[in-house]
């Protein structure tokens, strides 16, 4: 495995394979490794010639509240996960080797940023966008990996991938979940030992929605009420949001058609969980 | 030579020339081909294994009182130049192709934008940078060719792949000129004869800006007043602007120091002559 840290070096690396006919696997990451992750590097593995993992903790997508420096790092522990995960290469810039000056082109994400998470991080996915086309670049990969516990980061990086051209096969890999049910989440050793028993019901409740949609409900409103009813009734969390939207276009919808997602957050008392499932609705 | 119109079939012979290492040069323009293209054409024949032309007249590019109908297209006329240049592919798609729905990403150039040309074309440049975007990431070249005659064009773009780390040579060529040193243009045929006989005042006003700086001159506003006075003494034309910054970053100086461009504008009867020269101050 090999750790590079310059962009210079990674596209010239990167050049070469191509112009070798191989298949380059890229799971773009801001470290701190988890199970999520390493689905994703599991799945590039498979499928790829060569897989590369991007460590960088991205400054612009950090709003003025949220606390860049706080944010963990532990690069030694990454570098053995990655190891163990078959990676060739580890991309390990500096904020200084990504943003060395004030940049003379912006991007801005227009659309399907203003729902789910993205209310509450203006900003947020812009800096997620602009890093993505500098690592795209840098990368070049042939396919890249991101998990579908952050949907709306996929239905943003699907809306840069198409509008861009970029000739790059998004991969959307499924959230990995614990045995009963909950989405795995370095927030979840927050939880107390009573809220973690009553956390599986955040999917159990998406489940109710699914269950309801193949019964022939299609009214959203409904389907959200019924969630929330069965979160106040079998956990002590706060709702704080039960969105239904298209697919990847985060549109409202009045009835229920086509791709649908089915998102929510809920509050506990020191972690604030999210899950959402996707359907295919007739 | 092929021709494409697509963006899928572009994207997949491209990736296929690629994984055999072949270098891919590039000329984007916007069709109605003519010398200053022809010289990109030959430069990029010379230096790559492939030659991809496009030709794509982009209405992002154009502002409110631009007249994107009007823009002459004769694809007969450029699909034989290019057959003589020795191009290997024409990627000629429609604007429905490039833009087939709203995008959710937008792209704006914040610098190098304000001034010479750029400043009486508000969002051109975003236009540009955005086509450009896609362009690159659909034909994936290896180096792509500039004509210096738009010298802020290739500002901008210098900073679009610095910015984003395209992994792309940028290849700026010298303005293609007639044998008194007239810029090339497809405008001069609209020049009265009188007009056709100053017009060479242009280069001549630059290249004595330019004896001057070797002489030792460093300062902008004299060199800008000495140029003008010899526009206005020797052509009948209206200078618009003469300019003098930094370059690429275009930025004002108080003193000639580093890479700076010397660029003007000139109005006649019926047509509008710019040029530029860029010079390496000690």
């Amino acid at each position: 495995m090999k750790i590079i840290s310059t962009i210079t070096e990674m596209q010239q690396e990167m050049q070469k394979l191509k112009s070798e006919g191989s298949s380059i696997g890229y799971v773009p990451t801001m470290g701190f490794l988890h199970e999520g992750h390493m689905s994703l590097m599991k799945r590039a593995r498979h499928e790829n010639d060569v897989v590369v993992l991007s460590i960088f903790v991205n400054p612009l997508q950090f709003g003025p509240n949220e606390d860049l420096d706080a944010y963990p790092r532990d690069f030694e522990r990454d570098h053995r996960i990655a190891e163990t995960e078959g990676v060739d290469y580890i991309f390990y810039p500096s904020a200084e080797e990504m943003y060395p000056n004030n940049a003379s082109v912006k991007v801005s994400v227009v659309d399907r940023t203003n729902v789910l998470c993205g209310k509450s991080r203006p900003g947020h996915f812009d800096g997620v966008a602009t890093v993505l086309i500098k690592l795209f670049n840098i990368v070049q990969p042939s396919r890249a990996y991101f998990g579908l516990k952050d949907a709306q980061q996929v239905a943003v990086v699907e809306g840069l991938v198409q509008d861009f051209n970029f000739p790059i096969e998004l991969i959307p890999v499924d959230t990995v979940r614990e045995e009963d049910g909950l989405a795995k989440s370095s927030r979840n050793v927050y939880l107390s030992e009573q809220e973690r028993e009553q956390a599986p019901e955040l999917i159990r409740s998406l489940l109710l929605a699914k269950a309801a949609v193949e019964s022939g409900e299609r009214n959203p409103a409904k389907l959200a009420d019924m969630m929330k009813n069965h979160i106040n009734e079998n956990t002590t969390g706060i709702v704080d949001y039960i969105e239904i939207y298209s697919y990847p276009e985060l549109q409202s919808l009045e009835t229920l058609t086509g791709r649908v997602i089915i998102a929510m957050a809920v509050k506990f008392t020191k972690a604030r969980l999210i899950d959402n499932i996707i359907l295919n609705v007739e």
